[in-house]
């Protein structure tokens, strides 16, 4: 290696298969590890050097610290045994996908910096559109002004569909209300989601300074239009402006799906902009059967959907459709009027649909995905995961110490250990502890559940039974403990005997359990 | 291959290393392909389906398909004739870096989600942090509470920093206003920059909804202290609240500082947030003969570079400093009170740092490059390019048909025919159709200009030489023709005679070519 450490295409050929051997073993090995990492916070710090070194170091040399350093402080998503949050997807035709766009490395904020960067994003957006069923309207190759467009994250799209509907509305508003401001439009208005909603919808209203109603759900998990209708109407009469409604398909908690045939109507008579959150489930639309939960996705003026979670592809890939995309060229571009160019129009400059400037050829890799898997492929790979979670759900089933509190949706099912909630708690506990099997909990209508999610795309029904298996013993560890102490302390926190289980809007909240987890399952990353 | 798609270990394997040999191949022999792309708008769609395919197709044939349909549309940004907008990295370690991060796929929201993620990104934001000489009060290791992460591009980091101001703005004016409603503050808010500042931070008021003055900067481009302290003060007198500043170390269009010593003082007696934009000239920072351009960095409540534009990251790797992390917390924390957990605070919770909650493991691929490189191999990377910019000016220099209209600066000349407007123009109208070499115009004062970058790491001085030879023949057509012809239009938009050389600000905007050019040299991608 020269001292100036650049390295020749020969010297990158053996360092490169040397990481894709890496990779080859550790996704083929991954049942070897714990899904969770044996390590406590700022292990790494004292392991390595407080500064950058001074000259060039081997990469071999660099591996090494990747397995002896790193690896020991990795969670291990992709394990089968990793049942937390969502899936994360993780293909090898993914991979490869990423590893040419960061070999072209081109920058595709307009159409001349590589026409191929924006065409292909073009059709494979359109190609998945067309498999997830979406009415045509959303199509570049449809009858109207839509589109597709791969954003980094749902909550990137969730955010960009809101400042897109923010600037409509400023523009409807100020029509009738010359003697208006902007800035006293926008204060104004609001926006609606439910209180099942992932934390990032939240935060888009705290980032686009747009009070977010978290409105209740009924018993089912689902926003519902009446709700939405009634606090329309609230808040006109306090004489403030509705703009934006965010609804979700296949909620963080327990999968549940809002009611599109109610909200979209409301929506759309009322002008609001109508954004659909189907960061998660969407993906299970590659399947007929499935596209009964999304009835009434044509009132949507925009629908987001994470091929990065259940679909192959490599995070990051959130691909979001709009039925119009002046909506977003109107609130996004800076371009000087006078550096209009003659080929603008005929293919859209994607750095008006997003919030930064540049963008990676992330076509690649979906389209590498969608190829190397094709339809059947990908269908196949949702029904499995479906049929694992279903299987799932049957053990809980079957175990007398065991409820099931929301049957099986997608990939996912909330379960509980009968009687008090500390004893789910402290299950979780222990399965945590152990750091072989890894869930996350969750309150459901004031109760204590460990949501259980089919992630890994590798996972067999050897691996549901294997995790099975760990729940229940450690479950018998629980009782045998319980009988062996005279009593536990019941956790208010996560038990609230004054919530009913039945019809009224169930409050349902991600909690935490002792290992540090984030507040939020991985919805909308 | 099984019908569902699905790839085993051992046929990634070889997949993977065609990847690896398809990129060796393809940077080892970037100079055999023109830098352009001699395609149309719309050229792919007749090229490949209507669909997505049905069954599973071999990665050979889209590996084919990559080859004949896909590199024909591809703009190539490491060709050492590419000399547009500003660097974009690419080298090996970093693609690496990018193949180990979708190896591993881990999503990095929290400490527990990969407690390597969180704990290298803050050791490597360190370490690149006092390799470019940042005061400390910006290191994690530092004696408050500021630190670093990394953000995808520049753009997110402005509106990033953008938010934290207005959240931190809303807060102080509330306790002295009680009545004033959060809107209305918000409505009051304003935030400067120069008309120097890329696109990208001029879209963040857009998207941030907070007025984004462009004022105007001295002969040298650079923003100044008493432009700043006029306009704050003629906005109080409006009743406004001038809440946050962008100031720029290298600009887009001639690669200007602006004049941080200045700001700074205003800024902090002000009470405004200053945020330095350092997207490019950042990188010179590892050479201790380049800081005294940032002088006055001590002012700043945030600090963002690019390594993926100068320092060998493939991008997305913008690194973002902040002196005060909780200002970023308090603007961006949704998670629900009951949520705290034990271990938080040992380690940043970097959802909270940034607009999307999901994050890659990106510290890898800057880890990669800081250790194969060194110090040392970094910094002989940014004398070699600022060295052969030097090289390109001087042969401009010697040339009597050109001037030299801004002196390099990093590694950009501005220079441009001597003469009218039109005769640069057609220069660059005559380069741009053969495809050879890659520039973007501007206007400097009014004129025309040609901006030289040099871009690729792979630039050596024989490249210079013949992109130099390449302008210098065409430059030689222009005149032959101007000799046949009785004479050319003059352009106005490019040349504006009423607009003096000398002393008085100078407006200088991004031009395109007719190459369908995007109006912004990436800067801030």
């Amino acid at each position: 290696m020269a001292t100036t450490g650049d390295m020749s295409p020969d010297e990158f050929r053996e360092f490169g298969k040397a990481a894709v051997d890496f990779i080859a073993d550790y996704i083929g090995n991954i049942r070897d590890r714990p899904v969770l990492p044996a390590v406590e916070p700022g292990y790494l710090a004292p392991l390595l050097p407080a500064e950058c070194p001074q000259d060039p170091e081997p990469w071999q040399e660099v591996m090494k610290d990747l397995e002896a350093h790193i690896m020991p402080g990795v969670t291990h998503w992709h394990s089968p045994s990793f049942h937390a949050y969502f899936p994360t997807a993780n293909s090898f035709p993914g991979i490869v996908g990423e590893m040419l766009s960061a070999g072209l490395g081109v920058i595709g904020f307009s159409w001349i910096t590589s026409p191929a960067c924006t065409e292909l994003e073009v059709i494979v957006v359109d190609w998945l559109g067309k498999l997830l069923g979406l009415p045509e309207e959303f199509l570049h190759s449809g009858p109207g002004s839509g589109g597709g467009v791969i954003q980094g994250s749902a909550s990137e799209a969730t955010l960009v569909a809101m400042l897109a509907a923010r600037d409509r509305m400023v523009r409807r508003v100020r029509q009738d209300h010359p003697k208006l401001s902007d800035g006293e439009i926008r204060a104004k208005l609001v926006a609606y989601t439910s209180d099942q909603a992932n934390s990032s919808v939240w935060k888009s209203g705290l980032l686009g300074a747009m009070p977010m109603r978290q409105l209740p759900t009924d018993a089912d998990g689902a926003f519902r239009g009446d709700v939405l209708e009634a606090a329309i109407r609230s808040d006109r009469q306090k004489g403030l402006i509705p703009c934006y409604v965010v609804a979700t398909l296949g909620t963080t908690v327990t999968c549940a799906f809002d009611n599109l045939e109610e909200l979209g109507p409301v929506c759309n008579r009322e002008g609001l902009w109508l954004h659909i959150d189907a960061a998660y489930a969407g993906a299970a639309y590659v399947c007929p059967e499935m596209r009964h939960t999304m009835a009434g996705v044509q009132y949507a003026d925009s629908f987001d959907m994470n091929p990065h979670k259940w679909l192959h592809v490599n995070f990051d890939c959130s691909t979001m459709w709009v039925k119009n995309a002046n909506d977003l060229e109107n609130a996004f571009n800076v371009d000087p009027v006078y550096l209009k160019h003659d080929k603008q129009g005929v293919m859209p400059d994607y750095r008006h649909w997003q919030l930064p400037l540049g963008r990676r050829f992330r076509a690649l890799k979906l389209w590498m995905v969608l190829r190397t898997y094709g339809a059947r492929g990908l269908q196949a790979h949702i029904r499995k995961q479906v049929q694992l979670a279903a299987d799932f759900e049957e053990l809980v089933h079957r175990d007398a110490r065991f409820e099931v509190v929301m049957p099986a949706r997608c990939g996912l099912v909330c379960f509980r250990m009968v009687g008090p909630c500390a004893r789910t708690q402290e299950l979780l506990r222990r399965v945590t502890a152990r750091k072989t099997l890894y869930m996350i909990a969750a309150s459901v209508r004031g109760q204590a559940v460990l949501r259980f999610v089919v992630c890994s795309r590798l996972t067999e029904l050897e691996d549901v039974q294997r995790s099975w298996a760990e729940i229940a013993a450690q479950a018998e560890a629980v009782l045998q403990a319980e009988s062996v102490a005279a009593a536990l302390a019941p956790a208010p926190a996560l038990c609230d005997p004054s919530r009913p289980m039945g019809k009224s809007p169930s409050v349902v909240h991600n909690m935490l359990g002792s290992a540090g987890n984030t507040a939020d399952p991985q919805h909308t990353v």
